[in-house]
Protein backbone atom coordinates (compact mmCIF):
# COMPACT_ATOMS: atom_id res chain seq x y z
CA UNK A 1 0.00 0.00 0.00
CA UNK A 2 2.35 2.20 1.23
CA UNK A 3 3.85 2.82 -2.46
CA UNK A 4 0.39 4.37 -3.22
CA UNK A 5 0.21 7.30 -0.55
CA UNK A 6 1.92 10.23 0.20
CA UNK A 7 3.42 10.78 3.27
CA UNK A 8 2.32 11.69 6.36
CA UNK A 9 1.98 15.12 7.43
CA UNK A 10 0.39 16.82 10.82
CA UNK A 11 -2.48 19.14 10.27
CA UNK A 12 -2.85 21.63 13.04
CA UNK A 13 -5.60 23.68 13.65
CA UNK A 14 -5.61 26.41 16.46
CA UNK A 15 -8.29 26.41 18.97
CA UNK A 16 -7.66 29.60 21.10
CA UNK A 17 -4.01 31.52 21.37
CA UNK A 18 -2.71 28.71 23.39
CA UNK A 19 -4.45 25.51 22.80
CA UNK A 20 -3.98 23.24 19.51
CA UNK A 21 -5.24 20.01 18.41
CA UNK A 22 -2.82 18.40 16.06
CA UNK A 23 -3.84 15.17 13.17
CA UNK A 24 -1.22 13.13 11.79
CA UNK A 25 -3.00 12.70 8.21
CA UNK A 26 -1.91 12.37 4.60
CA UNK A 27 -2.97 14.88 2.70
CA UNK A 28 -4.99 14.22 -0.51
CA UNK A 29 -5.81 17.18 -2.03
CA UNK A 30 -5.94 20.79 -2.12
CA UNK A 31 -7.63 23.62 -4.56
CA UNK A 32 -7.54 27.44 -4.09
CA UNK A 33 -11.28 28.43 -5.38
CA UNK A 34 -12.18 31.76 -5.67
CA UNK A 35 -14.20 32.22 -2.04
CA UNK A 36 -11.46 29.93 -0.07
CA UNK A 37 -9.15 27.31 0.35
CA UNK A 38 -10.12 23.69 0.50
CA UNK A 39 -8.14 20.54 1.66
CA UNK A 40 -9.02 16.88 2.53
CA UNK A 41 -6.75 14.77 4.36
CA UNK A 42 -7.37 10.88 6.00
CA UNK A 43 -5.97 9.61 8.94
CA UNK A 44 -6.95 6.54 11.05
CA UNK A 45 -8.81 8.05 13.73
CA UNK A 46 -11.34 10.63 11.99
CA UNK A 47 -11.74 8.99 8.40
CA UNK A 48 -11.31 11.20 5.93
CA UNK A 49 -12.24 14.97 6.47
CA UNK A 50 -11.77 18.66 4.86
CA UNK A 51 -11.22 22.09 5.68
CA UNK A 52 -11.79 25.25 4.73
CA UNK A 53 -8.93 27.93 5.70
CA UNK A 54 -7.29 25.25 7.68
CA UNK A 55 -9.95 24.97 10.30
CA UNK A 56 -12.05 21.47 10.43
CA UNK A 57 -15.19 21.53 8.67
CA UNK A 58 -16.12 17.73 8.44
CA UNK A 59 -14.82 14.53 9.41
CA UNK A 60 -16.56 10.73 9.16
CA UNK A 61 -15.80 9.97 12.41
CA UNK A 62 -18.01 12.50 14.15
CA UNK A 63 -19.84 14.37 10.88
CA UNK A 64 -22.87 12.49 12.41
CA UNK A 65 -23.45 14.15 15.35
CA UNK A 66 -23.07 17.11 13.81
CA UNK A 67 -25.53 16.65 10.51
CA UNK A 68 -28.30 14.53 12.83
CA UNK A 69 -29.01 17.04 15.40
CA UNK A 70 -29.25 19.89 13.12
CA UNK A 71 -31.73 17.83 11.08
CA UNK A 72 -33.48 15.55 13.23
CA UNK A 73 -34.33 18.26 16.09
CA UNK A 74 -36.41 20.87 13.74
CA UNK A 75 -37.74 17.60 11.68
CA UNK A 76 -38.88 15.90 15.08
CA UNK A 77 -40.69 19.04 15.88
CA UNK A 78 -42.02 20.85 12.51
CA UNK A 79 -45.51 20.11 11.59
CA UNK A 80 -45.97 17.64 7.98
CA UNK A 81 -43.18 20.04 6.31
CA UNK A 82 -42.99 20.15 2.61
CA UNK A 83 -39.60 22.63 1.84
CA UNK A 84 -36.71 23.37 3.25
CA UNK A 85 -33.90 25.52 3.02
CA UNK A 86 -30.13 24.69 3.38
CA UNK A 87 -27.91 27.01 3.40
CA UNK A 88 -24.26 26.52 3.60
CA UNK A 89 -24.14 22.60 3.97
CA UNK A 90 -21.78 22.20 0.55
CA UNK A 91 -20.73 18.88 1.98
CA UNK A 92 -24.22 17.30 1.55
CA UNK A 93 -24.36 15.71 5.30
CA UNK A 94 -27.23 17.75 6.00
CA UNK A 95 -29.15 17.36 2.58
CA UNK A 96 -28.08 13.46 3.22
CA UNK A 97 -30.30 13.63 6.60
CA UNK A 98 -33.06 15.38 5.41
CA UNK A 99 -33.86 13.31 2.26
CA UNK A 100 -34.65 10.23 4.47
CA UNK A 101 -37.41 11.83 5.16
CA UNK A 102 -40.19 11.11 2.09
CA UNK A 103 -42.54 13.58 3.28
CA UNK A 104 -40.23 16.68 2.05
CA UNK A 105 -41.13 17.71 -1.28
CA UNK A 106 -38.45 20.42 -1.88
CA UNK A 107 -34.85 20.68 -0.73
CA UNK A 108 -32.85 24.11 -2.17
CA UNK A 109 -28.94 23.76 -0.94
CA UNK A 110 -27.58 27.31 -1.51
CA UNK A 111 -23.88 26.62 -1.26
CA UNK A 112 -21.32 29.62 -2.37
CA UNK A 113 -18.65 27.55 -3.42
CA UNK A 114 -19.82 25.07 -6.02
CA UNK A 115 -16.34 23.46 -5.46
CA UNK A 116 -17.16 22.63 -2.06
CA UNK A 117 -20.01 20.38 -3.37
CA UNK A 118 -17.94 18.87 -5.98
CA UNK A 119 -14.73 17.73 -4.37
CA UNK A 120 -17.06 16.40 -1.31
CA UNK A 121 -19.06 13.99 -4.14
CA UNK A 122 -15.46 13.11 -5.07
CA UNK A 123 -13.76 12.85 -1.57
CA UNK A 124 -16.62 12.59 0.91
CA UNK A 125 -18.91 10.73 -1.09
CA UNK A 126 -20.67 8.95 1.98
CA UNK A 127 -21.35 12.31 3.09
CA UNK A 128 -21.84 14.47 -0.38
CA UNK A 129 -23.98 12.19 -2.42
CA UNK A 130 -27.44 12.83 -2.12
CA UNK A 131 -26.75 16.24 -3.33
CA UNK A 132 -26.84 14.95 -6.87
CA UNK A 133 -29.19 11.40 -6.38
CA UNK A 134 -31.73 12.79 -4.91
CA UNK A 135 -34.58 14.39 -7.19
CA UNK A 136 -36.13 16.68 -4.69
CA UNK A 137 -32.39 18.76 -4.16
CA UNK A 138 -31.72 21.79 -5.90
CA UNK A 139 -28.32 22.85 -5.40
CA UNK A 140 -28.02 26.32 -6.24
CA UNK A 141 -24.65 27.98 -6.13
CA UNK A 142 -25.25 31.41 -4.79
CA UNK A 143 -24.64 33.88 -1.76
CA UNK A 144 -26.86 33.03 1.04
CA UNK A 145 -27.57 36.64 1.79
CA UNK A 146 -28.39 37.11 -1.13
CA UNK A 147 -30.90 34.53 -2.19
CA UNK A 148 -32.64 35.26 1.19
CA UNK A 149 -33.10 38.75 0.44
CA UNK A 150 -34.55 37.75 -3.12
CA UNK A 151 -36.31 34.68 -1.72
CA UNK A 152 -40.42 34.91 -1.93
CA UNK A 153 -42.11 35.21 1.65
CA UNK A 154 -43.61 32.17 3.60
CA UNK A 155 -41.80 30.02 1.33
CA UNK A 156 -40.13 27.09 3.38
CA UNK A 157 -41.40 24.91 6.37
CA UNK A 158 -37.83 24.85 7.54
CA UNK A 159 -34.10 26.80 6.82
CA UNK A 160 -31.10 25.08 8.34
CA UNK A 161 -28.08 27.40 8.57
CA UNK A 162 -25.09 24.95 8.18
CA UNK A 163 -22.55 27.77 7.76
CA UNK A 164 -18.59 28.04 9.38
CA UNK A 165 -17.73 30.47 12.03
CA UNK A 166 -18.58 34.13 11.22
CA UNK A 167 -15.40 34.91 9.34
CA UNK A 168 -15.13 35.08 5.70
CA UNK A 169 -17.34 33.37 3.42
CA UNK A 170 -20.02 32.94 6.74
CA UNK A 171 -19.64 35.93 8.34
CA UNK A 172 -23.48 37.58 6.65
CA UNK A 173 -24.98 34.84 7.88
CA UNK A 174 -24.95 35.57 11.27
CA UNK A 175 -26.19 39.31 10.99
CA UNK A 176 -29.44 40.36 12.01
CA UNK A 177 -31.24 41.51 8.48
CA UNK A 178 -29.85 37.89 7.47
CA UNK A 179 -32.27 36.29 10.65
CA UNK A 180 -35.22 38.85 9.22
CA UNK A 181 -34.54 37.64 5.94
CA UNK A 182 -34.93 33.87 7.72
CA UNK A 183 -37.91 34.74 9.13
CA UNK A 184 -40.29 36.64 6.57
CA UNK A 185 -38.96 33.53 4.18
CA UNK A 186 -40.57 30.57 7.08
CA UNK A 187 -44.29 29.78 7.35
CA UNK A 188 -46.04 30.15 9.96
CA UNK A 189 -45.16 26.84 11.69
CA UNK A 190 -41.36 27.55 10.44
CA UNK A 191 -38.66 26.52 12.24
CA UNK A 192 -35.12 27.97 11.95
CA UNK A 193 -31.51 25.86 12.96
CA UNK A 194 -28.09 27.61 12.48
CA UNK A 195 -24.90 26.33 13.83
CA UNK A 196 -24.30 28.85 16.86
CA UNK A 197 -20.65 28.50 17.71
CA UNK A 198 -19.82 26.94 20.82
CA UNK A 199 -19.90 28.18 24.97
CA UNK A 200 -16.77 27.20 25.89
CA UNK A 201 -13.46 29.30 24.57
CA UNK A 202 -13.94 32.79 24.53
CA UNK A 203 -14.05 34.25 21.22
CA UNK A 204 -16.66 31.40 20.56
CA UNK A 205 -18.05 32.34 23.74
CA UNK A 206 -19.28 35.86 22.29
CA UNK A 207 -19.95 34.80 19.15
CA UNK A 208 -22.56 33.43 20.79
CA UNK A 209 -24.27 35.27 22.60
CA UNK A 210 -24.16 38.01 19.70
CA UNK A 211 -25.84 35.44 17.80
CA UNK A 212 -28.56 34.38 19.94
CA UNK A 213 -29.29 38.14 21.05
CA UNK A 214 -29.73 39.13 17.17
CA UNK A 215 -31.93 36.00 17.05
CA UNK A 216 -34.29 36.98 19.96
CA UNK A 217 -34.93 40.35 18.75
CA UNK A 218 -36.70 38.49 15.56
CA UNK A 219 -38.03 35.32 16.70
CA UNK A 220 -40.38 34.45 19.38
CA UNK A 221 -38.99 31.51 20.39
CA UNK A 222 -35.12 31.14 20.53
CA UNK A 223 -32.44 28.93 22.44
CA UNK A 224 -29.54 26.99 21.57
CA UNK A 225 -29.47 22.94 22.27
CA UNK A 226 -25.62 21.28 23.15
CA UNK A 227 -23.61 18.29 21.77
CA UNK A 228 -20.79 16.32 21.57
CA UNK A 229 -18.77 17.43 18.49
CA UNK A 230 -15.13 15.91 19.08
CA UNK A 231 -13.49 17.21 15.87
CA UNK A 232 -14.41 20.94 16.75
CA UNK A 233 -12.68 23.43 19.46
CA UNK A 234 -13.59 21.82 22.93
CA UNK A 235 -15.34 19.51 21.56
CA UNK A 236 -19.01 21.64 22.97
CA UNK A 237 -20.62 22.56 20.19
CA UNK A 238 -24.27 24.33 20.19
CA UNK A 239 -27.29 24.70 17.43
CA UNK A 240 -29.53 27.42 17.78
CA UNK A 241 -33.60 26.87 17.51
CA UNK A 242 -35.92 29.80 16.63
CA UNK A 243 -38.85 29.08 15.65
CA UNK A 244 -42.53 31.28 14.82
CA UNK A 245 -44.40 29.34 18.22
CA UNK A 246 -43.40 25.77 18.17
CA UNK A 247 -41.10 24.84 20.95
CA UNK A 248 -38.15 22.47 20.85
CA UNK A 249 -39.07 20.16 23.47
CA UNK A 250 -42.29 20.42 24.20
CA UNK A 251 -43.49 20.19 20.74
CA UNK A 252 -41.20 17.78 19.74
CA UNK A 253 -43.98 15.05 17.90
CA UNK A 254 -43.97 11.62 19.84
CA UNK A 255 -43.92 9.24 16.71
CA UNK A 256 -41.18 11.25 15.13
CA UNK A 257 -39.10 8.20 13.34
CA UNK A 258 -35.90 9.95 14.05
CA UNK A 259 -33.85 7.46 16.42
CA UNK A 260 -36.33 4.60 16.24
CA UNK A 261 -35.82 1.47 13.99
CA UNK A 262 -37.76 3.33 10.87
CA UNK A 263 -35.00 5.64 10.89
CA UNK A 264 -31.76 4.41 12.59
CA UNK A 265 -29.09 7.16 14.10
CA UNK A 266 -25.68 6.91 15.41
CA UNK A 267 -26.06 10.07 17.91
CA UNK A 268 -29.88 11.58 18.01
CA UNK A 269 -32.38 9.93 19.68
CA UNK A 270 -35.76 11.05 21.66
CA UNK A 271 -33.68 11.48 24.59
CA UNK A 272 -30.65 13.30 23.55
CA UNK A 273 -33.09 15.49 21.27
CA UNK A 274 -34.37 16.65 25.02
CA UNK A 275 -31.23 16.37 27.26
CA UNK A 276 -29.46 18.40 24.64
CA UNK A 277 -31.88 21.57 25.67
CA UNK A 278 -30.72 21.51 29.35
CA UNK A 279 -27.60 23.61 29.87
CA UNK A 280 -24.97 23.70 31.68
CA UNK A 281 -25.96 27.45 34.38
CA UNK A 282 -22.86 29.06 33.07
CA UNK A 283 -24.05 28.42 29.85
CA UNK A 284 -27.65 29.55 30.28
CA UNK A 285 -26.04 32.61 32.26
CA UNK A 286 -24.47 33.30 29.18
CA UNK A 287 -27.05 33.44 27.19
CA UNK A 288 -28.94 35.30 29.77
CA UNK A 289 -28.96 39.52 29.54
CA UNK A 290 -27.29 40.23 32.33
CA UNK A 291 -25.19 37.20 32.41
CA UNK A 292 -21.21 36.27 31.35
CA UNK A 293 -19.92 39.82 29.89
CA UNK B 1 5.81 41.10 34.68
CA UNK B 2 8.03 38.90 32.09
CA UNK B 3 11.08 38.78 34.14
CA UNK B 4 8.57 36.70 37.09
CA UNK B 5 7.72 34.18 34.95
CA UNK B 6 9.31 31.36 32.89
CA UNK B 7 9.10 31.15 29.32
CA UNK B 8 6.00 29.65 27.95
CA UNK B 9 6.18 25.49 26.88
CA UNK B 10 4.31 23.75 24.45
CA UNK B 11 2.48 20.62 26.65
CA UNK B 12 1.22 17.79 24.49
CA UNK B 13 -0.98 15.21 25.37
CA UNK B 14 -1.53 12.24 22.77
CA UNK B 15 -4.97 11.20 22.56
CA UNK B 16 -4.63 8.62 19.73
CA UNK B 17 -1.58 7.51 17.51
CA UNK B 18 -2.90 10.43 15.41
CA UNK B 19 -4.11 13.37 17.38
CA UNK B 20 -2.90 15.11 20.06
CA UNK B 21 -4.17 18.62 22.01
CA UNK B 22 -0.90 20.71 22.77
CA UNK B 23 -1.16 23.54 25.45
CA UNK B 24 1.52 26.66 25.34
CA UNK B 25 1.66 27.08 29.01
CA UNK B 26 3.88 27.88 31.56
CA UNK B 27 5.72 24.97 33.59
CA UNK B 28 5.27 25.79 37.41
CA UNK B 29 6.94 22.48 39.18
CA UNK B 30 7.97 19.15 38.31
CA UNK B 31 8.28 16.31 40.69
CA UNK B 32 8.66 12.67 40.75
CA UNK B 33 7.24 10.76 43.21
CA UNK B 34 7.11 7.48 44.44
CA UNK B 35 3.85 6.44 42.21
CA UNK B 36 4.12 8.73 39.47
CA UNK B 37 5.58 11.96 37.39
CA UNK B 38 3.51 15.22 38.76
CA UNK B 39 3.64 18.39 36.62
CA UNK B 40 2.25 21.95 37.33
CA UNK B 41 1.52 24.31 34.64
CA UNK B 42 -0.13 27.32 33.80
CA UNK B 43 -2.09 29.40 30.62
CA UNK B 44 -4.32 31.72 29.70
CA UNK B 45 -6.87 29.29 28.25
CA UNK B 46 -7.20 26.80 30.93
CA UNK B 47 -6.08 28.56 33.97
CA UNK B 48 -3.54 26.35 35.89
CA UNK B 49 -3.95 22.46 35.55
CA UNK B 50 -1.63 19.44 36.24
CA UNK B 51 -0.84 16.13 34.46
CA UNK B 52 0.19 12.51 35.82
CA UNK B 53 2.88 10.95 33.83
CA UNK B 54 2.08 13.01 31.17
CA UNK B 55 -2.08 12.93 31.10
CA UNK B 56 -4.14 15.86 31.52
CA UNK B 57 -6.09 15.43 34.84
CA UNK B 58 -7.57 18.78 36.45
CA UNK B 59 -7.98 22.45 35.05
CA UNK B 60 -8.82 24.71 36.53
CA UNK B 61 -10.94 25.71 33.45
CA UNK B 62 -13.18 23.17 33.34
CA UNK B 63 -12.48 20.75 36.55
CA UNK B 64 -16.08 21.54 37.57
CA UNK B 65 -18.17 19.83 34.85
CA UNK B 66 -16.19 17.02 36.40
CA UNK B 67 -16.36 17.21 40.19
CA UNK B 68 -19.81 18.36 40.02
CA UNK B 69 -21.13 15.61 37.84
CA UNK B 70 -19.30 13.14 39.61
CA UNK B 71 -20.59 14.51 42.96
CA UNK B 72 -23.88 16.13 42.36
CA UNK B 73 -25.97 13.04 40.43
CA UNK B 74 -25.49 10.68 42.92
CA UNK B 75 -25.69 13.20 45.87
CA UNK B 76 -29.41 14.45 44.68
CA UNK B 77 -30.28 10.21 44.30
CA UNK B 78 -29.05 8.87 47.63
CA UNK B 79 -31.63 8.93 50.78
CA UNK B 80 -29.77 10.97 53.90
CA UNK B 81 -26.04 9.67 52.83
CA UNK B 82 -24.37 10.06 56.01
CA UNK B 83 -20.74 8.72 55.00
CA UNK B 84 -19.05 8.94 51.29
CA UNK B 85 -15.54 7.06 50.09
CA UNK B 86 -14.02 8.56 47.88
CA UNK B 87 -10.98 6.61 45.88
CA UNK B 88 -8.14 8.98 44.28
CA UNK B 89 -9.16 12.37 44.21
CA UNK B 90 -6.23 13.53 45.72
CA UNK B 91 -6.24 16.87 44.00
CA UNK B 92 -9.43 17.61 46.12
CA UNK B 93 -12.28 18.72 43.63
CA UNK B 94 -14.44 15.91 44.48
CA UNK B 95 -14.14 16.81 48.13
CA UNK B 96 -14.70 20.38 47.36
CA UNK B 97 -18.70 19.42 46.13
CA UNK B 98 -19.14 17.08 48.96
CA UNK B 99 -18.39 19.37 51.55
CA UNK B 100 -21.30 21.49 50.71
CA UNK B 101 -23.61 19.12 51.99
CA UNK B 102 -24.13 19.52 56.03
CA UNK B 103 -25.88 16.29 55.89
CA UNK B 104 -22.61 14.36 55.37
CA UNK B 105 -20.86 13.36 58.71
CA UNK B 106 -17.54 11.79 57.74
CA UNK B 107 -15.87 11.11 54.02
CA UNK B 108 -12.88 9.45 53.65
CA UNK B 109 -10.66 10.36 50.99
CA UNK B 110 -8.20 7.36 50.08
CA UNK B 111 -5.64 8.36 47.89
CA UNK B 112 -2.19 6.42 47.03
CA UNK B 113 0.14 9.78 46.69
CA UNK B 114 0.06 12.24 49.35
CA UNK B 115 2.27 14.09 47.09
CA UNK B 116 -1.10 14.76 44.92
CA UNK B 117 -2.99 16.20 47.40
CA UNK B 118 0.02 18.40 49.02
CA UNK B 119 1.00 19.95 45.40
CA UNK B 120 -2.70 20.64 44.83
CA UNK B 121 -3.37 22.37 48.11
CA UNK B 122 0.04 24.81 47.28
CA UNK B 123 -0.91 25.54 43.16
CA UNK B 124 -4.54 24.16 42.70
CA UNK B 125 -6.13 25.71 46.39
CA UNK B 126 -9.40 26.31 44.66
CA UNK B 127 -9.58 22.98 43.94
CA UNK B 128 -7.78 21.69 47.23
CA UNK B 129 -8.63 23.13 49.87
CA UNK B 130 -11.08 21.89 51.55
CA UNK B 131 -8.98 18.58 52.20
CA UNK B 132 -7.96 19.89 55.06
CA UNK B 133 -10.04 22.31 55.86
CA UNK B 134 -13.05 20.78 56.90
CA UNK B 135 -12.60 18.63 59.55
CA UNK B 136 -15.40 16.00 58.15
CA UNK B 137 -12.90 14.71 55.51
CA UNK B 138 -9.98 12.39 56.76
CA UNK B 139 -7.60 11.61 54.57
CA UNK B 140 -5.92 8.32 53.75
CA UNK B 141 -2.67 7.86 51.89
CA UNK B 142 -3.41 4.19 50.89
CA UNK B 143 -3.48 2.19 47.70
CA UNK B 144 -7.33 1.85 47.01
CA UNK B 145 -7.99 -1.67 46.20
CA UNK B 146 -6.14 -2.90 49.25
CA UNK B 147 -8.34 -0.56 51.47
CA UNK B 148 -11.43 -1.78 49.49
CA UNK B 149 -10.45 -5.47 50.72
CA UNK B 150 -9.90 -4.43 54.09
CA UNK B 151 -13.16 -2.07 54.88
CA UNK B 152 -16.14 -3.39 57.08
CA UNK B 153 -18.93 -4.34 55.51
CA UNK B 154 -21.70 -1.68 54.54
CA UNK B 155 -19.42 1.62 56.09
CA UNK B 156 -20.73 3.93 53.28
CA UNK B 157 -23.63 5.03 51.67
CA UNK B 158 -22.04 6.27 48.62
CA UNK B 159 -18.17 5.41 46.90
CA UNK B 160 -17.15 7.75 44.61
CA UNK B 161 -13.86 6.27 42.10
CA UNK B 162 -11.62 9.47 40.91
CA UNK B 163 -9.37 7.61 39.14
CA UNK B 164 -6.89 8.00 36.28
CA UNK B 165 -6.78 5.71 33.31
CA UNK B 166 -6.73 1.55 33.86
CA UNK B 167 -3.02 1.89 33.63
CA UNK B 168 -0.46 2.41 36.11
CA UNK B 169 -1.60 3.44 39.79
CA UNK B 170 -4.90 3.70 38.67
CA UNK B 171 -5.34 0.26 36.92
CA UNK B 172 -6.35 -1.97 39.77
CA UNK B 173 -9.67 0.46 40.57
CA UNK B 174 -11.23 -1.04 37.40
CA UNK B 175 -11.19 -4.78 38.35
CA UNK B 176 -14.37 -6.54 39.23
CA UNK B 177 -12.57 -7.60 42.44
CA UNK B 178 -12.61 -3.97 42.94
CA UNK B 179 -15.93 -3.74 42.78
CA UNK B 180 -16.91 -6.67 44.39
CA UNK B 181 -15.50 -4.70 47.21
CA UNK B 182 -17.22 -1.40 46.56
CA UNK B 183 -20.41 -3.68 46.86
CA UNK B 184 -19.83 -5.34 50.01
CA UNK B 185 -18.45 -2.14 51.59
CA UNK B 186 -21.93 0.12 50.37
CA UNK B 187 -25.07 0.17 52.59
CA UNK B 188 -28.21 -1.41 51.34
CA UNK B 189 -29.19 1.95 49.65
CA UNK B 190 -25.46 2.76 48.16
CA UNK B 191 -24.26 4.08 45.07
CA UNK B 192 -21.03 3.99 43.33
CA UNK B 193 -19.98 6.53 40.69
CA UNK B 194 -16.77 6.38 38.95
CA UNK B 195 -14.78 7.50 36.16
CA UNK B 196 -15.26 5.67 32.92
CA UNK B 197 -13.41 6.71 30.25
CA UNK B 198 -14.79 7.75 26.71
CA UNK B 199 -16.76 6.11 24.27
CA UNK B 200 -15.48 8.23 21.09
CA UNK B 201 -11.59 6.88 20.72
CA UNK B 202 -11.08 3.35 20.67
CA UNK B 203 -9.01 2.42 23.35
CA UNK B 204 -10.92 4.99 25.53
CA UNK B 205 -14.28 2.83 24.26
CA UNK B 206 -12.63 -0.74 24.70
CA UNK B 207 -12.00 0.57 28.42
CA UNK B 208 -15.55 1.61 28.90
CA UNK B 209 -17.10 -1.47 27.24
CA UNK B 210 -14.97 -3.53 30.32
CA UNK B 211 -15.69 -1.89 32.83
CA UNK B 212 -19.74 -1.13 32.64
CA UNK B 213 -19.07 -5.30 31.98
CA UNK B 214 -17.69 -5.51 34.91
CA UNK B 215 -20.13 -3.46 36.62
CA UNK B 216 -23.19 -5.54 35.41
CA UNK B 217 -21.98 -8.25 37.08
CA UNK B 218 -21.71 -6.75 40.48
CA UNK B 219 -24.83 -4.42 40.21
CA UNK B 220 -28.05 -4.93 39.90
CA UNK B 221 -28.27 -1.33 38.39
CA UNK B 222 -25.57 0.07 36.22
CA UNK B 223 -25.57 2.36 33.67
CA UNK B 224 -23.12 5.53 32.65
CA UNK B 225 -23.28 9.00 31.64
CA UNK B 226 -21.97 11.63 29.50
CA UNK B 227 -20.78 15.53 29.78
CA UNK B 228 -18.20 18.02 28.06
CA UNK B 229 -14.85 17.81 29.08
CA UNK B 230 -13.03 19.87 26.82
CA UNK B 231 -9.14 19.21 27.99
CA UNK B 232 -10.09 15.05 27.88
CA UNK B 233 -9.56 12.83 24.62
CA UNK B 234 -12.78 14.19 22.92
CA UNK B 235 -13.57 16.13 25.17
CA UNK B 236 -16.69 13.61 25.62
CA UNK B 237 -16.63 11.82 28.81
CA UNK B 238 -18.47 9.07 30.98
CA UNK B 239 -19.31 8.55 34.63
CA UNK B 240 -20.66 5.19 35.63
CA UNK B 241 -23.76 4.96 37.66
CA UNK B 242 -24.39 1.74 39.87
CA UNK B 243 -26.45 0.52 42.85
CA UNK B 244 -27.87 -1.56 44.88
CA UNK B 245 -31.87 -0.20 43.82
CA UNK B 246 -31.61 3.25 43.41
CA UNK B 247 -32.10 4.56 39.56
CA UNK B 248 -30.41 7.44 38.60
CA UNK B 249 -33.05 9.57 36.74
CA UNK B 250 -36.10 7.99 38.28
CA UNK B 251 -35.04 8.34 41.25
CA UNK B 252 -33.64 11.47 41.91
CA UNK B 253 -34.68 13.87 44.36
CA UNK B 254 -37.03 16.44 43.41
CA UNK B 255 -36.01 18.66 46.11
CA UNK B 256 -32.31 17.81 45.93
CA UNK B 257 -30.30 21.36 46.61
CA UNK B 258 -27.47 20.87 43.63
CA UNK B 259 -28.21 23.33 40.71
CA UNK B 260 -30.47 25.30 42.51
CA UNK B 261 -29.94 28.56 44.42
CA UNK B 262 -28.98 27.43 47.37
CA UNK B 263 -26.28 25.30 45.81
CA UNK B 264 -25.20 27.39 42.93
CA UNK B 265 -23.16 25.44 40.28
CA UNK B 266 -21.20 25.88 36.82
CA UNK B 267 -22.47 22.57 35.27
CA UNK B 268 -24.62 20.84 37.33
CA UNK B 269 -28.55 21.04 36.85
CA UNK B 270 -31.55 18.67 37.72
CA UNK B 271 -32.01 19.18 33.63
CA UNK B 272 -28.46 18.44 32.84
CA UNK B 273 -28.52 15.21 35.50
CA UNK B 274 -32.05 14.03 33.05
CA UNK B 275 -30.14 14.56 29.84
CA UNK B 276 -26.72 13.46 31.16
CA UNK B 277 -28.31 9.48 30.89
CA UNK B 278 -29.87 9.94 27.56
CA UNK B 279 -26.96 8.00 25.24
CA UNK B 280 -26.38 8.27 21.53
CA UNK B 281 -27.17 5.38 19.91
CA UNK B 282 -24.22 4.10 19.37
CA UNK B 283 -22.72 4.67 22.88
CA UNK B 284 -26.07 2.63 23.95
CA UNK B 285 -24.89 -0.23 21.48
CA UNK B 286 -20.77 -0.27 22.82
CA UNK B 287 -22.51 -0.71 25.79
CA UNK B 288 -24.92 -3.63 25.11
CA UNK B 289 -24.03 -7.33 24.85
CA UNK B 290 -24.67 -7.38 21.37
CA UNK B 291 -22.64 -3.96 20.21
CA UNK B 292 -19.95 -2.86 18.45
CA UNK B 293 -17.09 -5.67 19.16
Amino acid sequence: MAEHRREFEWFTEDHTGDVRLSIKARHLYGEDTPFQRIDFYECDTFGRFFTLDGLMMVAERDERHYHEMLVHVPMSVARDPKTVLVVGGGDGGTVRELVRYPGLARIDLVEIDERVVRLCEEYLPGVASAVSADPRVKPIFEDGVRFLKEAPDAAYDLVLVDSTDPIGPGEGLFSRKFYQDCHRVLKPGGILVNQHESPFYETYAQSMRRTQKRLREVFPVSGVYHFHMPTYPSGMWLFGFASKGLRAVEDRLPDAPAGTPAMPTRYYSAGMHAGAFALPPYVAALLSDEGGA
